[in-house]
């Protein structure tokens, strides 16, 4: 599993000291000569990596990724840009590539430095560590809060996708405060990548809310080694296109169970929009609602909560469409609104995960969020992270 | 104090057994013929008793204001309206008015049917309650899951202005799960009163935020029963509008520092915006965040939070402009970054409110927001709500 599962990979996961108990320095190389693809966070505020990372990825093809977690180098200003444009150039020293063609992505706190002698002799420690068997070991380096590595493979025919991913706070829409590196050996010509990227990572990693947080860093990155013995053709494409959002899907829904205190996982499905933007604006905006999340730590079928949510779905500046009269929602499988309704019934709310449709019966828009629940948990974590 | 304060008032709270241990009626009436005006919710999910309301106020100048807690009346479909129409009638043969001139405003659990035949049976005792002492009665009377009463009074040459509030949870912009009523004896012909109304709402309680919730049944109302013996001038209509705004802002700020679990009350200032919509919509993003939040409990100056949720502001479809190099931000008065660059210094942070200002270096614009904390307490308070 993970991201050496695909031909012509190598990576590791030291221990750099950047943080004080854990692996915290990760290197996923490929050794055919790659090409490769990023998605990168939206928020306005992007860290260090980010911008350096976007920058080289407009110059190279992407041949190798280093991650760090514990600091995220965001908001640290010139010296921030610089500490990552020096781990990028100490990498492709290390295994001899152009500095351009180091991908580098942080996780951690904000605001604090890169310890960049930490991180130099980490790299010279993860490079020498490289293997085939190293992909476990990359998974854990980039975990912060997580509490378990997130891998995932997928096999096509005379193909393979990998991943691993972190995040468990901080996860929302366009990718925040979550890392991913999913690799292949299905042959991918320069600039194709970003075009079986894109739609991967919006059906999967933009479709998961775990506080409605967006963060600096985050990053989704695909790499192809083409070292796989096989020929593009639209069906391979197409089964490459499967699996590639399998393996995406299969991370995200990892990042959703392992979300900060989460001890249920929610789905959210919007039926009968009136148009797509406003199925997702509801399905995001009941995925994040606090009071939403507190009923589900409760197991409580609060429904009332999710229409009172689905009502106030920002939506062009205004909130989406949506007729009372015609609400219909079902909670793990039990009809508690009918056409505006309430059924009176009680649904089996104990298990680990809820089941929530809501139609709107206005239109054939639909969208669906993986969500978890608020708990104490993530108060304590939240409140005590730097501490 | 209360909405009693003002000459031509009178109201009571009573014990109609909806909740099981607390008053949970009450009335407020003017004995003057009144004008008046009402802001509501604009959740799509509109609650039967502000739909209802909204009719008379087409209708009919208001004359009086029924409240209940404990039970919402909201998504209770066509009985709910009925029930809400039945409340304002019956409220208006007890106190001779016609039932257009009777508002009728609920909170509480959403989707229960209304217990009519206790509100019903309680509305008699609160006619008959109804006095000029009665104000503290009915502050009470319309409390849910806060801890005390907020009430508020400013005086005008000649006039008086009070009112009463009660929210502590789902308290966002947009009126959410909130309400008021405050009351004056300065004379507002029909049709004005909403022309002051609407910019005080709009700078007081439309700039709080507890947990970033918009209820289905949120209101404010303002009565006036013209009882003062002053003449409408420029002048006075100026101190009118000082004296409303001032009693609008103590109750929203009573109902943040009361916030669901709140140990901390956040003033967000954001300066130097673009434009005005995107100092709100950046101020807003901040005093929603959960990171926001929980760092705000855990008496961590956790800038990067604030920063990484600046950056995240939805508006016009996208996130409002912000630029990295150009933020300063100071924390309780502690420059913790100064255009771009941490300042490397520690705020104080251990008292019960935190100053956070943004620069954002980029214009003219500002706004700001008040909002609370995310604590274990909003969590336990939301997750054993109905139970």
């Amino acid at each position: 599993v993970s991201v050496t599962a695909a031909a012509g990979f190598v990576a590791s996961g030291v221990h750099a000291r950047i943080r004080r108990e854990k692996k915290d320095l990760a290197i996923v190389r490929s050794l055919p000569r790659a090409t490769g693809a990023a998605m990168w966070t939206q928020n306005r505020v992007q860290a260090a990596p980010v911008l350096v990372s976007k920058a080289h990825l407009e110059l190279a093809q992407p041949q190798a990724v280093v991650i760090n977690s514990g600091v995220a180098n965001a908001l640290t200003g010139e010296r921030g840009e610089l500490d990552a444009l020096c781990t990028a150039a100490e990498a492709a020293r290390l295994l001899d590539l152009d500095a351009e063609e180091v991908l580098v992505l942080s996780t951690g706190v904000i605001g604090a430095p890169l310890p960049l002698d930490r991180v130099r002799s980490g790299l010279v420690d993860a490079a020498a560590a490289l293997s085939v068997e190293g992909g476990a070991d990359a998974a854990d380096a980039i975990l912060t809060t997580d509490t378990h590595p997130k891998t995932a493979v997928a096999h096509g025919p005379g193909f393979t996708v990998g991943g691993m991913a972190k995040g468990s706070g901080m996860i929302h829409p366009d990718l925040a405060t979550m890392l991913a590196v999913v690799t292949t050996d299905y042959p991918l010509p320069e600039g194709e990548a970003i075009d079986f990227l894109r739609p991967a990572v919006d059906g999967s990693f933009n479709t998961i809310s775990v506080d409605g947080e967006c963060s600096t860093n985050d990053a989704v990155v695909l790499l192809s080694s083409g070292a796989a013995a096989v020929e593009r053709t639209p069906a391979n494409d197409e089964a490459f296109v499967l699996a590639l959002r399998r393996v995406c899907k299969e991370l995200a829904a990892q990042i959703v169970a392992d979300g900060e205190g989460a001890t249920l996982v929610a789905e959210i499905a919007v039926t009968g929009a009136a148009s797509d933007s406003e199925a997702r604006a509801i399905a995001r905006r009941i995925a994040t609602s606090p009071l939403v999340k507190t009923a589900l730590f409760g197991r409580d079928a609060n429904w009332g909560r999710i229409l009172a949510a689905a009502g106030s779905a920002p939506h062009n500046g205004g909130y989406a469409h949506v007729d009372p009269s015609r609400l219909s929602l079902s909670w793990n499988g039990t009809a508690v609104l009918v056409d505006g309704t309430p059924q009176h019934v009680e649904p089996d709310v104990e298990s680990g995960r809820a089941e929530i449709a809501l139609d709107l019966g206005l239109g054939d828009a639909a969208a669906s969020y993986l969500t978890s629940d608020l708990s104490y948990e993530y108060v304590r974590i939240n409140a005590e992270y730097r501490s």
